[in-house]
């Protein structure tokens, strides 16, 4: 069985332009999933009638089942949606004489007369039966184009939800849902690249028309997405889950967590069990290992502060990191990635510490020590440990890369994994 | 004559379903609006190949003269773009020499095997040119299709944006902009909303067909594009200085730069025209002030580093905030913003510190403490300000907005501009 499909249109130049963010067509993505639609595309459109009508005769010729416009269907005269899509149609609009009689009524309960650009709101696509709006003045309209159903609203988020509620999802239930049900979810990684979680998840998952898997990938992070179908809820709970489980022992302790989790949530659990707290000194992140961190609402329950000691004097000042040392080893060195995060642990009076230092260019680099080279140092009093690694990209790329794998490091040894990449031996004598 | 106009696709589930906003369209829109060529759809669609040669199909077909697709040019089984965009063209992908050399030499540069699946990224459309990606692997490509020029791009932000300025901007000028000249030029700004930017823009640039202005706003700051149309180059150079000139006359102080000049740019050229440097104390921006100055390769010359005081703790710890101070007026008040910048300046061994305290969110807020409010301290030895602001959006927004104030706030003092905001007395008797 072939999966119902629906497009999503939101009108308007501040949509195009990002300066408002388009949230009507994320928010139904989420409300038709369960029902088993899936939303493939959302097409952001100038309030220009010919654009209107050519997105929408896209929309309806690409086939999908379902395609929801909001927006423009106001009294003004940038509001094209009604004629970009009776052109798109090919028919006139007419009026509806309930939704005028409404209207009128509108107005009369609140004591105004409808002024004349107001029954503008009256017309609709011809054929087009109107959908109520609980919560303002302009009306909706469904429609029916071959097998499509179709469906225009205003772009007022609480007028769109209130009708999607009462009319889209009553509707939708009946003529396209059939009885299937999609049920999606994800699996966090740290530190393999993008091309091993696929090659891992390919070889647990076997071809099956009702799983689909996608992949994110960031710097140093890749998430894996899962979506099931099944014949009932009961169904696709239990292809997810067993599919996840699949996915979550082929990745094996580079899965940090599922769906929405953070590496830096994992890190605040783990941490608080141990009622420990994380203390950061930062040379090539500059504040980034700091900024990531405190991203997190409440992070200060298990992260003490940072040093950003960019230069080498800041290095020894507040975190004692002998300038003998950095002279002989350098600035970038096992050894002084060692001492910035011993002394760290040290002066911010925290159970665990984790040091950067690297080149993250563009300038800066030599033949021995290429842009992109960083030590991360970590330790917990009891453990300490250096490694090695040369990240790609360009600088901004390098310091990401440095912070999320600093941050998988330090869940690495909370949980007594072994650390990422090459581990360095720390001795001064070797300088 | 018609004006050119741009269709934008942006490729990824996520995109879709709004897990992720969509930033690379947007910020496309406003480079090309000042060549001319209006973005006037925005097609965010799922990684599926059919639905891909749908949207691309769907584009090609309105006739736009310009179209870009962002992501799903990797490795991975779900990039699917080259085969999406083959597919609507007609025609097969072939294996690119150039790109396939290019791609073995980046693996072999940091000393690695390229594995078989990477070999897929130098597979492109048959008629297409690559374009080549100075920031990443994935290679980009642009073809003729009748009027239409299409380009594929990486969706990385930093890639994409990279390939638009050294590949798309220049083609665009070449085969869409015309016969005649078209220079481009900013201004930048902080501490202005976009409305007043637009507002005092608006006064002093007369209607004029030859001249277009266009407005991409970030928390704290506003970019003014301007692009002159003229004759030749003389003729459009005099046209762009003219306007340049009114616009920053009528920005004032709040224009800090021009072009891709940044704010932490200019403070570095202060700083060392001075022989100073800056230090950073932060709470609630927790490294961003740190991070985004570090940033800029080289900010070692002008900045020392930066203490993340997160805990109250660590404010007293390492900045010298007392107890008392701390519990008298708590740690989001002007005696604190003060403190930690007196702290920072002599602890850092500073010339000039700036601090951050405030309320993130999204908790934490009271009806007095609002979520939003920061209290920014500055002092140089001399001269000290803290300054009280309500900084709107989410906590990431909130962070962000108080990064680029409180840099804009450091201009200020050294430039002697009277600080933004409000001024706060800092009285301990005032608690």
């Amino acid at each position: 069985m072939r999966r119902p499909e629906a497009t999503f249109l939101g009108i308007g130049g501040e949509l195009v332009s990002g300066r408002r963010e388009e949230r009507n067509g994320p928010w139904l993505g989420a409300q038709l999933g369960p029902l088993g639609v899936e939303l493939t595309t959302r097409v952001l459109v100038e309030d220009d009638e010919d654009r209107i009508a050519a997105a929408v005769g896209a929309a309806l010729a690409s086939g999908c089942d379902l395609v929801v416009v909001a927006g423009g269907l106001g009294p003004t005269v940038d509001d094209r949606t009604r004629q970009g899509v009776a052109k798109a149609l090919g028919v006139p609009l007419v009026v509806d004489e309930g939704v005028l009689a409404a209207l009128e009524k509108r107005y009369r309960d609140r004591g105004l007369e409808m002024p004349e650009g107001a029954r503008v709101m009256a017309l609709l696509p011809e054929g087009a039966e109107p959908v109520p709006n609980p919560k303002g003045s302009a009306s909706g309209f469904v429609l029916r184009h071959r097998r499509t159903i179709f469906f225009g609203l205003p772009g007022v988020p609480a007028e769109f939800r209130a009708m999607v509620e009462r009319s889209l999802i009553p509707r939708v239930r009946r003529e396209l849902a059939g009885s299937s049900v999609l049920l999606a979810g994800a699996l966090r990684t740290a530190g393999l690249t993008e091309v091993e979680v696929a090659r891992r998840v390919g070889e647990v998952l076997p071809e099956d028309p009702r799983l689909r898997t996608g992949f994110y990938a960031l710097p140093g992070e890749v998430e894996v997405a899962l979506a099931a179908r099944g014949d009932d809820e009961a169904d696709a709970r239990d292809l997810l889950e067993t599919a996840m489980e699949k996915v979550a022992a082929a990745l094996g302790d580079a899965c940090y967590g599922r769906d929405a989790t953070t590496l830096v949530e994992v890190l605040g659990r783990l941490l608080r069990e141990r009622g420990a707290r994380l203390g950061a000194a930062e040379s090539c992140t500059g504040g980034l290992v700091a900024k990531r961190v405190t991203d997190l609402p409440g992070a200060s329950e298990f992260f003490a502060g940072g040093i950003v000691a960019y230069a080498n004097e800041e290095k020894t000042r507040f975190l004692g990191v002998p300038e003998a040392l950095l002279d002989r080893c350098g600035a970038v060195s096992p050894e002084t990635a060692l001492a910035m995060a011993r002394g760290a642990r040290e002066r911010l009076g925290v159970e665990v510490a984790v040091a950067t230092t690297g080149i993250a260019g563009p300038g800066g680099g030599t033949d021995t020590k290429p842009v992109g080279l960083v030590y991360i140092g970590l330790t917990d009093g009891s453990e300490e440990r250096v490694t090695r690694h040369v990240f790609p990209g360009d600088r901004g790329t390098i310091r990401a890369w440095a912070t999320t794998i600093a941050l998988e490091q330090v869940r690495r040894l909370l949980l007594g994994l072994d650390p990422l990449g090459e581990v360095s031996e720390a001795g001064e004598d070797r300088c």
